[in-house]
């Protein structure tokens, strides 16, 4: 099994630490079932308790946590010790994952008019159209198809089973998972005489460096201009964005979320579980939506939003949500007690 | 760059010219960064002081903008601006998008008894089953699966990746995009003593013609007849539908619809995003849902039905919700102080 | 046309007969549409009246509607008619489906360092890699990805384009359906400095025996420990299964649901259509969620959970809501002409 001497992880990743720096580490793991050879960390001080009792070799913990942590053993202090274990586990993948070999497969169709970096590496059966252009140290993963004059910047990631439309682009370092569509056509039709007229949707999808975007997620093409977004923005499994929408710097949806055409939702924010937004709204920078919410007007302050029906026992709910259907008309009962005319 | 003259496009798709048409188009764009070179719409009239400033060189206006439109340069007068837009896009994509070549690529994988029309066009490395029948003009996109005996009529354009299951038929002219899955298994058990015994799914999924597919959307084969889709159909991406349901023509459906099984649901109907239907239920023609509302009931008249959670900022929410899991006892109280019995 | 002796069936599947063995079956289908060559099935009591009308060569009831039955023909008596559908549909599945020739397709891509069973099928343009393991009997579908170290137990079935990360593993007889994503990556970061900083994903996905999974679901691999879903789990389509959950042993999931991550799901459970639940959250055995619930908290206990906003004509509902959000401060009214303090 794979194990590293815990001071060279220390060296890599950086921390203060107490303890011996030949401690061999063979796995990352949770507090609770963690073995002598195993490193884990203290960030939610909820679970401060678990510390006395925990068999890790080696705890990381904040300053504030550092005393309690060195009396039980191998300590390494962080200032922030959830950002230390994320660094840790890149640390630890770059250290056991296998690296796709540059080159491309010799199962792939490739266009001799697409430009592959000489770094990159195309997987089995992916598909590369005419004027493609893959950047340097990029990973196209098995079975990919990457549409013509779409662009993918250096060091960015595809798993198996991407589609990348025609025109697209993404910048550096991005993580694109499986059976991600990133350019189909967005929805729309002009209504006439009961039927729907196709507009062709004439614009691409433009994404920044640093993105991530989740399994079978969807972003749409744009009907004239771009969907477009911006460097940072995480995108969890099965989300929907429409065309034309734009998503600012660092902001992170969770699964399930559906964003409509034409939304321009601002830097840092946060969409939790299965949140919609409807279309042609704005969203503020630092807005932060509860899941569940539907967003059906334009939010234009910092804050959090909700509006999720609250669960209840079955019998419960069936006697609120009934009385809900009535709930305008005992406003009224409850004015006209009140002396006021409804 | 690719342009064309204004009177050639409004030669091809009609209404009335008021300016040169000998000016160069170069693109469509929405009118606020339209350009000399740009054609543009004003359809919606809160947008219509837009039209004094805007730097379009042609502008398509309804009869009722029309002087307004001439005052200001080029214009293109039809009785639906918006329609006008539609087959303005239509047309444009038809002259420069590239269109992939008949034949069927030497990487796809395609049975001997298949039929293949010579005009249809088969991407690389797409799979075609025993008995699939491809029409005239048809384009089957990379990395496709067409299984047994499946039927694609004349004109319909799957993009990459598309999964259409054996013994399914789409009409003609139809467009399915990337990841969407035709002829999955509906989702049937009986439950026996804690466990789940399989409901073979043995009927298919039929679709009409002019029907649009969306991204990543799914259409399960029914139990024993077909899940059906009507002529004229839209769905947007990550749309569920059920086995047996059957849509009616020219119903649509936006991003993350769910529909249950064995749903009747009738002609020219809209769900909005993420709403909900439940099993079984019948929805009448010309029903419109809005957005992130669940279908519990069927609703026989036509008409427009909503049932979304009221967004508010997370305080006012919380207060609101913890209320309402007491709203049938407010509803006793009250009827207290009116002097009923609860 | 396949045709079956009715004594050929019931041989296999079981019941009484009342009636003629040579009666010729060609089809199963419902009641109300059925032929002399149809074999149908009453379970539901409802429909007890169709009983007399269907033109059915053979219908399965249960032994209260034996006499019933009889009176109008053929009868299969079985303690559960709809178990016995359900038998009957899989017995007719063996019968008429062809079944994949054992043996790897000439087009696939298959590392030599991969184990397939030379009773396994491998499809046309499926990817496997290094050290998956595919067990007997079982079939991977055309343009499916096996990532290194994937086990796939006996007799499982995936249907096309199914990705199936590294390092994950399922049990025997499970089927898993086009475009799902098992073994992508948790979605999980550390904030800093206003940017996200990714957490690798190190562990897996494991999968019991007899798992169904739907079109285009997802199920994420864990930060380090993993994602299991125990024996007997089905999934239907478009569902989402956040990194470290835990679903119990029989328990179901309809369309659209989204589990968030570290999730602890019981056995026996069942979440109706577009259900959610938040993270790190506990649901006991035999719980049972109704459709579009928010699940916001713990479920400790087995029961029937409900909180969807009831649907309702837009008039009346937006009536209604507006009022919903002066919930709080209307139950203080109340309590104000109750003469209490708010």
């Amino acid at each position: 099994m794979t194990a590293f001497a815990l001071g060279e992880i220390v060296a890599a990743i950086g921390g203060e630490l107490i303890g011996d720096p030949g401690l061999r580490i063979a796995r990352i793991g949770p507090l609770e079932t963690a073995t002598p050879a195993t490193i884990t960390f203290l960030a939610n001080l909820r679970y401060r308790s678990q510390l006395a009792t925990t068999q890790a070799g080696c705890v990381i913990v904040g300053p504030e946590m550092r005393d309690a942590a060195v009396a039980r053993g191998a300590t390494l202090v962080a200032p922030d010790p959830y950002l230390h274990f994320a660094l840790l586990t890149q640390w630890w993948a770059a250290r056991t994952r296998a690296v796709p070999a540059p080159g491309i497969h010799a199962s792939a169709v490739v266009d001799p008019a697409a430009r592959i970096d000489a770094s990159a590496s195309i997987g089995a059966l992916a598909v590369i159209e005419a004027g493609a252009d893959i950047g340097a140290g990029s990973v196209i993963g098995a079975q990919c198809f990457i549409g013509t004059g779409a662009r993918i910047g250096a060091g960015t990631r595809f798993a198996a089973h991407v589609s990348f439309g025609a025109g697209c682009s993404i910048g550096e370092r991005g993580i694109v998972h499986s059976g991600a569509v990133i350019g189909a056509d967005g929805f729309g039709f002009a209504p006439h005489q009961g039927t729907w007229v196709k507009i062709e949707q004439l614009g691409g999808v433009r994404i920044g460096n640093d993105v991530e975007i989740g399994a079978n997620t969807c972003i749409d093409r744009g009907a004239l201009g771009d969907t477009v977004l911006e460097d940072g923005v995480k995108l969890d499994n099965l989300v929907q964005v429409g065309h034309n929408t734009r998503i600012g710097a660092h902001s992170a949806a969770a699964g399930c979320v559906g964003i409509s055409g034409s939304v321009d939702i601002g830097a840092r924010c946060t969409l939790a579980g299965a949140v919609g937004v409807a279309g042609h709204l704005s969203i503020a920078d630092d807005v932060h939506v509860t899941a569940f919410t539907a967003v059906s007007r334009s939010l234009r302050q910092a804050g959090v939003y909700s509006g999720m029906f609250p669960i209840d026992d079955n019998a419960t709910w069936e006697k609120n949500a009934a009385t809900l259907r009535q709930l305008y008309s005992l406003r009224n009962r409850l004015r006209a007690l009140e002396g006021k005319s409804p």
